[in-house]
This record gives structure tokens, C-alpha cells and sequence, in this order.
């Protein structure tokens, strides 16, 4: 029994998870512990670069690396599965196919699209949140134009872009989308003033929560580009044909793009933890309450910010800083130590871009606009990858303004 | 009445109307007459390409070149409509948009996918017949890979293609088609063994008519590359699921791509002229029987070839060779002669392409295989150009074999 090692079993390649096992495996801990990635693809993707190949502005590919590709799977295993549920009495991971024993879990499994229960978003919308979802937004909106000029009764809905939710995601797509047009209309001999991008928004504003001088210079580029904005207005359905907005009106469309925002892993309500939407409201130490052998990270996990009282809106940035704390933790117990460091999110800012050169942000208290914001935006993503897999991934993956 | 110009009008600017109006350009022939181009779109593109941009291994942009481009527009008016009849008696064209008289009319409103009545085909199948069409056609095959790992249950028959006739175009389609395939399965993450390419053909051989020999090349390459061929296999029925072939058995396909032949133009026949599957049997000097005002020339003129008592295939070649003729008669028509010049066709050779640097042909009596037939290809390509719009427009939309 003694020289059996732990077990850490680490669920998702997503930010969080990756990012555990990348610091896990350059702290040596694969010689205290056996370490094991699960994931359902054998890559890992940049959700927050997905906006672009969703909208065909960047190829997929520059969104994503082979996981083994950045971790040496000789010291950390990786099995490419898709997760079941997780048996906490048994201490067991349930796979599609198969399953695993654990010590120490790590949960990263992300999240996915929160509908508000509105029908027909499931069976109707379009969603960015991987690899497979964005491409085939790329092809869809290229099949529309495709198909409209070889249709002789012409259709103009095909040309009419809905996009559900002026959030972060919905106005970076919107943004990439608007850049995009211009191209999609010279390649299928469309005129411009036949496309349609509509930004449609429950809440009084576009970007809630973002400042206002911002979200005015983002609406202004935007509505230049030709984007119209619907704000304050609920959509009510979905359907084959379109969306049906509160108080009766109807935007025809082909292709709605459900963005949101998100909920947990449905994967966590099935195995039994108490969340909500989703989401586990962790310990400072990034622990399950109750399952002192489980660390929750990234989307799954649900943590207050205490100086307004309300939940820290999960982004790559939080789930980035949790997996370093939680690789030091798991460390600390491999060592026999029961002090655990507490997390504490460090937000040095949000920049959303807008498509092109474009972009606007918030870093510390500084308000960035234009170029200035597209060159910080590609810093941030930058940073994460030097964080990854050193600067040999940055040059391999990174983005550079080409000058 | 003496000072009125005669008029000229040219229908369809595929082959053989683009090069009929270039010639009588060159020939200054609009001194004499007001001459005037009609066509549907404001762009030329070369059909015998289309089975490229089809498959997605070269640019639809590449096939074509805007009109304007090529005839000076200050000779020789163009007019941007569709044709919906002729009026012999009146000597008029009815467009959708408006009217024209002529005095000489050139008929070159090329052809129709020839469907032989089997039903499902004008719903369910796609032609490689227009740069709508085929860029279609690309974009409807991307699609269905990009949807094939989107969705959790797999659709196997998203990644069946099923390609009917194997004839010319429906051979240098599935060529083109069974090169990208390994580049869609890269890029959608797919592995090759899923995906089905089939050629099916009705009667006992694929390239029915071709020497043996270079049928055999072309076989053993395609199906060396996964092509599988059903030979003297009738398709009865297209679907929204597949083909149905004759003794029952079905091949489940979202993508049939038709290309078992060709008729001439439906406007002929609604017209009033006599034609066989809408093509004019013309006369010696390419007039339409009993009309003296009007030529036919392409894939609406029947000619038969005396040797073997049945028509020629219509090809480029042939619309090429009746345009120059067709120039020349109206030139002396024109200068008030009646000794018109007798077409002859003088056929070169044939060289069908396979994808790649691969393709066949046969020149006289010389049997071209692999790269040799390829280079040949390009140079019959590039001497249209030449033909058409001399050394510039060989330069900016010929092939070349790049080193």
C-alpha cells in the first residue's frame, strides 16, 4: 500500500483543467501522483477565440492544439473520453467508455448554453462552444449565401443573420460577423444592403455590466457596419423560420446564434452535487463542500464576489488563475499538508473585440478603444499560451499584428 | 433606311457567343452593324472547368471574367437579362426585362441537364452546370462535413457522395472530388474510411465512347483513390434519402451530384423550332432550316458527324470552331454576299482530367496518360484564352504548371 501512489484524475482540457495539469506536470508531481487527463476530443480549443471561426475571420485550427502537444503524456496520461457522471462514494469517474478510479478529483468540465428554457433554442439555434459547433456556423452562413443566388424565387431570410444576446460573446461574433459580410457578399455576388445582422438583447443594454462610454463606441462601430440592434427585446421563440421577439414581431432568419451566456455541467446536477444552474459554489480552497478530494475549476465553479455580493462571471481569466491555485493545493496534499491556499481572483481587466482592429476594453480603470484594445486583447491571449506552453506555443499559436 | 445599321444579336455568352461577339469585334464588323450581346449574368465562365470549383480545388473566381473585361462594350452593346423566347415572325427576343429586334440572330443559350425523366432529379440533385451551381455544390459538401461530427448521433450518409453518370464531367468530377476528400477529412476531422464516393453509371463502361485503354488508366487511378464504380448500374429514383438503382437497391446520399448529359435550350422548343431534345439540326453553314437570319451554334446546334451517321458530342471545342465560322457568315453577310462558309468541325483530341496532375486524353490518335495528358489540358485551357482575349487574358485567368 505504501508505494502506491494517489490518484488525481483531472475531468476537461478546457482552461482550467489544462491548465492544472500543465503546472501539475512542470512541478514534477507526476512522481508523487498518477496523473490523468480526461477529455472528449484530443485537443484543446480557446473558447474565447471561438467567435472567430465561427464567423470564418480565423481558421479553427489557430483555435486549437493537440493535448498532447503540450502535455508529455509519459508523465501525465490522457484518455480521450467523454464524461458520464462521477460516483463520490465510490470515488469513481463514470466514461462512456470505461471508467476511472480517483483520490484527487479536478472538475473542469465548462459549460453549456443556458437557454432560459425559451423553446426551440435546442432544436433551432446555433451555439459557440467548440470546434464542432463554430464550423459549422462558418458553413452554414456560407451554404446560405451559396444557396441564395442559385434559387430562382429568391429567399431573403437566408441573408438575415440573427444573434441571441448583446453579452461578450454575442457582440465579438456580431463584430466578427459584420467584418466578414463584406467578403461573403463579393464571393456569392450578393449586394451588401441584402444582409441582415441583427443583435437582439433581453436587457436595456447592449454589454450589461460594461462601461457605458464603451458600449456606446461599440454600438456606434457597429451599427456603421451595418448591425442593427434590438435592445430590450426579449425573444420569445424559436423556430425553423426565424425568431419571434416579445410583443409579436417576427425576424425571419435561417441562422439564429444562441449566445446568452452559460450554465454548468449538466454532468454535476446527474452525479448528485447540490449547484446552481450548473455551477458549485466552492470553498475558498476551490473545494467541493463536502468532498475534500474534489477541486472545482473554471465554469463548474461558483464563487462571490464579495464586494458587490453577486457571483464573478466565469471567464478564462478566473479559470486560469483557479487552476494554478489548485495545482498548488493539490501539491500541498500530495506533501501531506492540509493548508491550502485560499483563491483569490486577480481581474486585471476585459477586453472585448470588435472585429478587424477593433476592440474595447476596461484594464484596471482605464478605458481602451480601437487598436489600442485589439493590441491588448492579443497580449491577454498571448499571455495565456506563454503560461501554457512557454513561448514556443506563443509563436506556434499566438496572434501578432502584422505590421 | 438606307444609313440604318443592320442588327446582330447574340444570345448567351458561354463559348460560343463570347467568341462570336470577340471575333466580330476584331473583324470591326460593328462599323457595319449594331451588334449586341445578350446574357443572364455580367461575367463569362468556362464550363469545362466547373467540375473545380464543384469540388473545391479551384476558385469559382478563376473560372470566370466579367464580361465587360474581354468585349469593348463602346462596340459592342451588352445587355444583362434572361431569355424567355423568340419570336421568328416579328424577328424579336422577348427578355424578362425588356425586348430586342434583330436582322441576325445567333443563337448560343447552351444546354440543360439532360434528366432522361427520371424522377427526383430537378428536386434532389445538384448540377454542376453554373458558378451558382457549383459553388453550391462546394459549400453543400463542406457543410455536410462540418455537420457530420456536430451532431451526436453520426449520420454516415452525410459523408456519401453519390456522383451519377460517368461520362466526361461526371469522370473529372469525382477526380477533383476524391483529391480534396483527404483535405476535407483533415479539416473537418473525419477519417477517410468514412467517406464513400460513388460512380454510377448506366451503361456497361465509364467513359462510354473513349478508348479502352485510357478508361482502364482512368478506373484504376479513381478507384485508387477510394472511388467506387457501379457500372451499368440505371439510377431510378432520387431521393431526399439517396438513389434507388434498378433491382432495388438504395445508397443513402444527402449530396447526388447529376451529370449524365446534356440537352440544348427549352427556349428553342417554346420557340417553335423543330429540335431534337433542344438542339437545331442546322445546315451546312450553321443557319437554322428555313430561318436565313438565324445561326445556331454550342450545345443547341445539331451536326452530325457523317462518318459514323450520329451527332458530335457538344463540346467547347466544337462551340469554339462553329463561333469562328459563324463570325466569318456574318461578316459576308454583312459586306451583301450569300457564298456563306460550310463548318467543319476538326476535332483535335480529347483530354478529360482526373484531379491533381493526373488526366487522359487522346490527340489524333495518340493516347495521352498521367502528367503528360494534365499538361495538355492546360494548354487547351490556355488557348482558348489566347483565342478569346489574347496573351493578357491567358495571363490573368490561364493554368499553369507551377515548378
Amino acid at each position: 500500500m505504501m508505494n502506491k501512489k494517489p490518484k488525481i484524475v483531472i475531468l476537461g482540457a478546457g482552461y482550467g483543467g489544462m491548465m492544472t495539469a500543465s503546472r501539475l506536470q512542470k512541478a514534477n508531481a507526476y512522481q508523487d501522483a498518477e496523473i490523468t487527463l480526461v477529455n472528449k476530443h484530443n485537443y484543446h480549443y480557446q473558447t474565447t477565440w471561438l467567435h472567430e471561426p465561427a464567423a470564418g475571420t480565423l481558421h479553427h485550427d489557430r483555435t486549437r492544439m493537440l493535448i498532447d502537444s503540450v502535455i508529455d503524456t509519459n508523465k501525465i496520461n490522457f484518455v480521450k473520453d467523454a464524461v458520464s457522471e462521477i460516483k463520490t462514494d465510490e470515488k469513481k469517474v463514470i466514461l462512456e467508455n470505461g471508467e476511472l478510479e480517483y483520490d484527487y478529483l479536478v472538475v473542469g468540465l465548462g459549460s453549456e448554453p443556458e437557454t432560459f428554457g425559451i423553446p426551440g433554442v435546442n432544436e433551432h439555434a446555433f451555439s459557440i462552444r467548440s470546434v464542432n459547433s463554430v464550423r459549422l456556423i462558418r458553413e452554414h452562413i456560407e451554404y446560405m449565401f451559396a444557396n441564395y443566388n442559385k434559387e430562382e424565387e429568391k429567399h431573403d431570410d437566408y441573408l438575415h443573420f440573427v444573434v441571441a444576446g448583446a453579452g461578450f460573446t454575442g457582440i465579438e461574433f456580431v463584430g466578427e460577423l459584420s467584418e466578414r459580410v463584406p467578403e461573403l457578399c463579393a464571393e456569392y455576388d450578393i449586394a451588401r444592403e441584402k444582409v441582415k445582422i441583427y443583435s437582439v438583447e433581453a436587457a436595456p443594454t447592449a454589454l450589461p455590466g460594461f462601461d457605458e462610454d464603451l458600449v456606446t463606441y461599440a454600438m456606434n462601430l457597429l451599427e456603421d457596419r451595418g448591425v442593427e440592434f434590438l435592445i430590450n427585446t426579449p425573444i420569445e421563440e424559436v423556430t425553423a423560420e426565424g425568431v419571434k421577439l416579445k410583443g409579436g414581431e417576427e425576424i425571419k432568419s435561417r441562422t439564429v446564434v444562441w449566445t446568452t451566456g452559460v450554465r454548468g455541467s449538466s454532468i454535476l446536477d446527474k452525479s448528485g452535487f447540490e449547484t446552481m444552474r450548473g455551477r458549485i459554489k466552492v470553498e475558498k480552497d476551490l473545494r467541493a463542500p463536502g468532498h475534500d478530494d474534489i477541486f472545482v475549476i473554471g465554469d463548474c465553479a461558483l464563487i462571490i464576489n464579495e464586494e458587490i455580493n453577486r457571483p464573478y462571471p466565469p471567464t478564462a481569466q478566473i479559470a486560469i488563475q483557479q487552476a494554478l491555485t489548485c495545482a498548488k493545493n493539490l501539491k500541498a496534499l500530495l506533501a501531506g499538508s492540509e493548508k491550502l491556499q485560499e483563491f483569490k481572483p486577480d481581474i486585471k481587466g476585459t477586453v472585448a473585440s470588435l472585429g478587424g482592429k477593433e476592440a474595447i476594453g476596461l484594464v484596471g480603470s482605464k478605458k481602451l478603444f480601437g487598436t489600442t484594445a485589439s493590441a491588448m486583447k492579443k497580449v491577454i491571449d498571448n499571455k495565456y499560451l506563454y503560461q501554457l506552453g512557454g513561448m514556443p506555443l506563443v509563436l506556434k499559436k499566438g496572434k501578432f499584428n502584422v505590421f
